[in-house]
């Protein structure tokens, strides 16, 4: 009896052991991590910025963000496409929530044109890069010493002759004044961007 | 011995249920499938075409495509945005083998534009929808009776009063003429989309 008491621990033992050997592997190769409802739907944007608060632009927007909206800029010297990315999961976050998810990341690129007449029309296109805005969503004031951090976002700019460098000093010089009209929305041109309001 | 040998067998075959229900389980958590190297990096469009060849326009697209490009067309009569998405991985795919691959789809919306002196200059941007146009790469002439389906791909054109309905009856009519300057380039521009030749 006792025997076969120790016997059934044993046997329940081994089979703890093997569930357990399951579950981690699943954990593994699932990617399975712990919940934290504080970040589950946004992106950590925080991810391109280093203990000081400097940004990097991010690589592989292009393939993995998703398009917010594009403006055309008509000028005499030469007309510009603006075209706006956001990381992904951005524009849900901003449907249900109205605002832009901490860690959220806008992507702006600047860009020439050429033109033809094409079939549809008069047809303005993409041509060379000039530069990228970037901004991160940061709702906590993580920065307040760096001069790109500032009213809830993080502010960055890239010149094409530099693609990687960081160019910008202080967001209140280099960035934020061509934002004033847009303060009431977040310093942000919503109305350019219909993913906003729906799918 | 007879005995020993069974109890191994036992043993054995006890151990391969086993492994086959771990690698069972795998399968169904991490959602794998078998190889198919013809499909493994193109994206199945075709879930989105019924077996006569009739074509749907893809939900979620804003929030899950990736952008390939907008073009600004100046028109007397209203300008207007084309803003053309591609199913996920479809840049990657083509910088790799300089075609769109099999099941990729594109979407292009065309918009009505607003505009106004903005901080950059005179900006225009999209308001409202006027109609969207797909298009699915197809490089096995999977639907000869079909009116949709001719020169490498599914053609389709939804409208904006009724953007479910999807209304071209005929590609050759309805569709590819506005392409053929762009037919040695698979029938689509694409001069116009950056993100063709780089990340």
């Amino acid at each position: 009896m006792v025997s076969g008491l120790h016997r059934n621990r044993q046997r329940a033992a081994s089979m703890v052991r093997r569930i357990s050997f399951v579950i981690l592997a699943l954990a593994v190769l699932t990617g399975y991590q712990p919940v934290n409802s504080q970040k589950s739907d946004t992106f950590n944007g925080f991810e391109l910025v280093d203990p000081k608060g400097n940004i990097r632009k991010p690589a592989d927007y292009r393939d993995h963000y998703q398009s917010l909206g594009t403006w055309a800029v008509l000028d005499p010297r030469g007309n510009e496409l603006h075209v706006v990315y956001a990381s992904p999961g951005a524009a849900e976050y901003f449907r249900k929530n109205g605002k832009f998810g901490d860690g959220t990341v806008l992507v702006k690129e600047v860009f020439a044109t050429d033109h033809a007449q094409m079939t549809t029309g008069d047809a303005y296109r993409a041509s060379a890069m000039i530069q990228w805005f970037v901004m991160i969503k940061d709702e906590k004031h993580r920065f307040p010493n760096s001069g790109l951090w500032g009213d809830g976002w993080g502010w960055a700019l890239f010149k094409a002759d530099a693609p990687d460098k960081q160019v910008a000093t202080n967001f209140k010089k280099d960035c934020i004044s061509c934002h004033v009209p847009a303060q009431s929305t977040d310093w942000v041109y919503i109305q350019g961007y219909p993913v906003l309001k729906s799918k």
